[in-house]
């Protein structure tokens, strides 16, 4: 699997149809994966070259870990493996976005949440912004048990 | 608005209720605009310190433009302005997730569509990665007579 450039026009990455993804300095993509069934946003990562080769190929989400720096085959730990049902990208092909079916208990998050976006942002009186709990989306294992 | 420091424990980010963004090196984090009836992801951009609180204090999106350098009010020229119903964000804070409410033809991405990612990936035969439009998602209105 070889990428096509992305040393085009902005018009023909907006309206062609070769995929050309833009990877940033660090040679990474942003990678968004949502739920397949109902479109929740699931979490936010990074792909490089081959993790999104890997992604394409396996068809099950593979990403770049900028922490641990090394390729990340997601739920390899917790078995909370995702299933990619399909892959966008968007008009600059700078993002990839891929609805997934994420196996075992279906959490996505480290903390062993459904989502990672499981807090809204208020703004109190004091104009300090302080985060609540999604209360529906609560811990489906123990990340100090999964994680040692 | 004052944002908390992001100069934290990684446990007081995933955990703690004061919202603490971690804007990158360029001073920005990562937007993600979705359909705050059906989920559908519109598109992708990036905030500075002022587009955020600017968001979180008119109720309105606003990015920042990396191409134009500047703060972007998103539908400021097209009428298409972003009404915020929620803001979320992720466990380690790098992350904010806007459900929105988009104004006028609804359009949210520069080639006129609904929604920036119209076009999914698949590979061909000759191991080339092709894109497929959505046909659902077609243009609602004329780039070329908005953007002059």
């Amino acid at each position: 699997m070889v990428f096509a450039s992305a040393d085009v026009s902005k018009q023909e990455l907006d309206s062609g149809d070769l995929f050309r993804p833009r990877f940033n300095e660090a040679g990474l993509i942003t990678a968004i994966a949502v739920d397949a069934e109902d479109n929740t946003i699931l979490m936010v990562a990074y792909m490089n070259a081959e993790a999104l080769q890997l992604s394409l190929q396996t068809g099950i989400a593979h990403y770049w870990s900028r922490s641990r720096n090394a390729l990340w085959k997601k739920g390899e730990t917790s078995g909370n493996v995702q299933i990619i049902a399909e892959i966008r990208t968007d008009c600059d092909q700078d993002v990839v976005m891929m609805r997934v079916r994420t196996q075992d208990s279906g959490a996505n998050c480290h903390t062993g949440r459904k989502s990672c976006f499981y807090r809204s942002l208020e703004v109190a009186d004091d104009g300090k912004v302080v985060l609540s709990f999604d209360e529906k989306d609560q811990p489906r294992f123990d990340p100090s048990k999964v994680y040692k």
